[in-house]
């Protein structure tokens, strides 16, 4: 694992360390190689860790996979190495998870230097992606706020059920999703009893959204994305609304959510709303919805851990998918919080 | 005042006992009559408070103003009586909000028993009603999701710049909101690290902000309103979308909201959103608005504290109207909190 | 397991749902009986838990082992019947915690309607007792603040290393420690930005963690114990205070608490203080202290999650003992959390 | 005043803004001089306050007391300039709250740069100095640890009902007691859901509190301090502990503590113990205390807000002494919070 400080290679870490059949060889950290594990993150006192700089001939040659926990445009430069060595690369930075640099580029609002490999990159999103992931040399780990969206809105918009140019996406965040650093602005006494709305129109996840939603819809869908900052640490809360085709029925809208049926990740409520702690501390994805007929929209909720579902535990889906072993090692399923 | 155990009761206490011009001549409870309000809110320590069972005639006997802070329909009871013995009512409850009977009896399902008042109530905000208020005999003061909604979208609907079935409140809001309450959903445990929608399509305040929103655009609005419980204590961020007529420019929108220039409590930001925490502890309402060319969508972001701004401290600043005192009189406008 | 909707009870059920060798055959609850788990719970949506009416013969037919989480005094007339019809009980209520029932009856201020029972009941703290829990029927499981301070403690006890009758023990506990309950004291609005002292020199874990201590010291210890209630979820952190005895080095305190070398489960910071979230989300006690020569007190600091080693994991270790399993089994050790 | 953008700084320029009697002449920031004090905190916006550079000469020439919220040692480098071009000065840092420089040279690490000054520097604690503040050029604002244990045990020890040497302050602090920084542990994804323990033995304030029991006791007092940082924005709640001296009653306690009876800003409650709420937002310290036979130990709670009676509150009832205002001017007395 390359990057294993941040709260995503952190939350990668204790769940690799947990998983029967993988084990992490070499744990890379520019910021605090030399230390150990724990002494970044005292949770790991106890098991000895250490904190390597980078050197990918060893990297590549000890592990069949390797996580990049890295900077947008960082990951970009390290990770053709890694493949030209043989290894195969779960990605969780932005890079690899365009189709089109262009789109990218503008978004991110720099230049892509590895834009050979979109095309072999495969988006990691088990439910959409599962055959392709399976044989992938390169997967570009999907975003958190969009994992939230894409696979709330992606069956709608595959049914039919939904008007494309509809779709607007309201999100709250926890202040994980912001990463682990000295800013002021993500203090204790800024952020408690706080919220804000942030990103408004330009969030970079809005372009990733509408990649996938484009493929869903078989058109182009162009949509509103407006990211908040909560004060919980973590678990990402979307509410979606968008205008129901003609005469669309919540039965019609149950039949499109079954794709999900035997998911082991991704639950549907019949006839209630998802909360943030249904799913914090697991792999889940829940979604509920209201059709509200008065209004003619639909409503619906959807929720994850962003740092599990939204990163490092989609991460390890994907290994499981790639490795063949069971799509759930390591995850274990009924892992959410009750208080 | 009648209903001085609530947070609302509490808040106006707080305020009124810091106001030059006005003094509580009696503090009624009905579940803490015989105690002090100390007992109940200790940060009242060292002043003397009786709590009192109600005692209409002695009520309006020694007050000008009666402030009423009790549940739907129990006001619609106790409001007749104080009127009829010549007293002026600001009354906090939904009971005395609407100008039909009907949509009231449709969304608080339960049968108005004061109805021949509500002609002759006033929506209790300044903003859109304060020469009205000035001869007013009872006043329905506003909710606290309405009150955020209403500000940030009448200008526009006046100045006929969005399309007024287009709009969607997406609200998030502090516990208080829900009251001071023995209830397990409400509890720290439950709450915390958590956020949940709820009353999705069906909250009564919908039709509050419909009906004043229809008054604004001359017009019938509908419109979808997504209430969010956070886990903060107070104030309420509403996030509000709509599709912006033909050629909407940011200037006509900056134009729409200078009828609050001389507002002593509506912030507009320039070219920022305002936060929650800009507003807690602030009888303010920030606006502050997004108009994105892209999506052909304007997003627009309200802030207020929903016991002040909300409640009590909307309260207060109509009974300064009524009684001729300056409108800002304990409302100190520099208040909000820094951290 | 009876009682499984509170906190600790359903912390069990999550526990148990991840044990490779031990699976819940009755789920009885009072309160909810004829619903679904995942209906008070939803993070246990999925997995079908009917929660069921209490049938005493059922319950011992099917289970080898039954955990009773009940109020104080219930279990006192539940447990009996278990253990008649040949059941192996893990208690997680004070019944079966003491040794002597006149100071169980003292401090819980009722009469013990089981006190026959008390001579065969093992204290579950497994660093302290794990051969008599090995051969045990009954099992009184310890209470979370009294874990987090007997461990911290005893060891410097039994070396003799400090005065037994100058113990202060400042405990400070999350709101789960106060149970799932409709009570506006515990409500979100009351807490959030709150703390407070109670229970002070009246609360009951005193005479629990004095009982132990005093077994410890070979003495009759008397201790100060002052709790805390925190705007946190989970966990307790217990700042102790003791004079030491004449000369008393570092190096004889870490002797002294190196009869925890070998614990699984208890981790003694070499020369750092732990904090409530290097152990929230784990079964560990993690245990640091300061020598101040100064002042010529030594400071020890213990954190605990308050659920996890302050109820349901260690109820779960317990079994493991009883049962021959390995003793972290369903316990994972790296569980704890990084952000 | 000068250090206006801190949190100590920003919250005497609220108090100040509501203040009958005083108004800021200059506003100095080191870090954003040229920006408006609305651009660091949205909740002074609509009032224009220029942020400058330090001027010695203008704000000497303009402002009767001058406010110093300086780092410590800038302080001892700043204030002798005001005080030479004849200013009055209020520093909030610990430069002047030392009788003794020696004292503040070992628990500070570092040498006092104007020694001189400590013996006309008054320690501006008004319950205990408030003749010798009226005439004062030079006040050393208490620290805020430091506040809430002083007032708390100062009664005792001039009384002579607890043993001197027997003392524990138990401390614990809300986040803006460290200060508004870019720093990764006071970040919200590491505080919230977190407590811990720091600086044991080591803390500056431990020397602050010694100076004034000692001179309370009229005998060296050496005592255990220990602070705690939790997951809240404001306010200290210190638990105390002390052996009384042979014989002492609860009567003998209110006696020692009548000495508040006329302190507009202490509360001491008669039969219960104050929470963090109960003051935090207002100037007042809320103290209360159980004997505790059994133990024969006091436990006494002491709460304030670290931001106003901690810090910018008690500056303003210096200024308010010196000035020969109403000693309550600007700090409203009934201003805590209720939720």
């Amino acid at each position: 694992m390359i990057g294993a400080t941040g709260y995503a290679g952190a939350e990668l870490m204790r769940i690799l360390s947990g998983h029967k059949n993988a084990s992490v060889q070499h744990a890379v950290s520019k910021s605090f190689s030399g230390q150990n594990l724990s002494d970044i993150y005292p949770s790991f006192t106890g098991r000895d860790i250490p904190l390597e700089q980078m050197d990918i001939d060893a990297v590549t040659k000890d592990c069949g996979i390797v996580f990049t926990c890295l900077p947008h445009g960082t990951s970009a430069e390290v990770v053709p190495q890694l493949l030209s060595r043989g290894a195969k690369v779960i990605d969780l930075s932005g890079d690899f998870r365009y189709t089109d640099a262009a789109v990218y580029e503008k978004w991110y609002q720099r230049t892509h230097n590895a834009k050979h490999l979109l095309s072999k990159s495969v988006y990691g999103m088990p439910e959409l992606y599962r055959d392709r992931i399976k044989d992938a040399d390169l997967i570009g780990n999907p975003g958190c706020y969009t994992t939230s969206a894409i696979l709330a809105m992606a069956p709608l918009l595959k049914a039919g059920l939904i008007h494309p140019g509809s779709i607007i996406v309201d999100a709250k965040s926890g202040a994980t999703g912001a990463g682990r650093a000295s800013n002021t602005a993500l203090s204790f006494c800024e952020m408690n009893e706080n919220v804000k709305a942030y990103g408004v129109g330009t969030h970079r996840h809005t372009s990733e959204i509408e990649q996938e939603l484009s493929i869903a819809a078989g058109a182009p869908v162009t949509l509103s994305f407006t990211p908040h900052l909560l004060p919980v640490k973590r678990g990402i809360i979307s509410t979606m609304y968008a205008t129901p085709s003609n005469g669309v029925t919540t039965a019609q809208l149950k039949d499109a959510y079954a794709m999900y049926e035997n998911e082991p990740f991704v639950k549907v409520y019949e006839d209630s709303l998802p909360e943030l702690k249904h799913v914090v501390g697991s792999n889940n994805c829940a979604i509920g919805f209201v059709l509200d007929a008065r209004t003619n929209r639909l409503i619906v909720v959807s929720c994850i851990d962003n740092l599990i579902k939204g990163a490092a535990g989609q991460a390890v889906q994907n290994m499981n998918i790639m490795c063949g072993f069971n799509e759930s090692d390591g995850l274990s399923i009924y892992n959410g919080k009750n208080d």
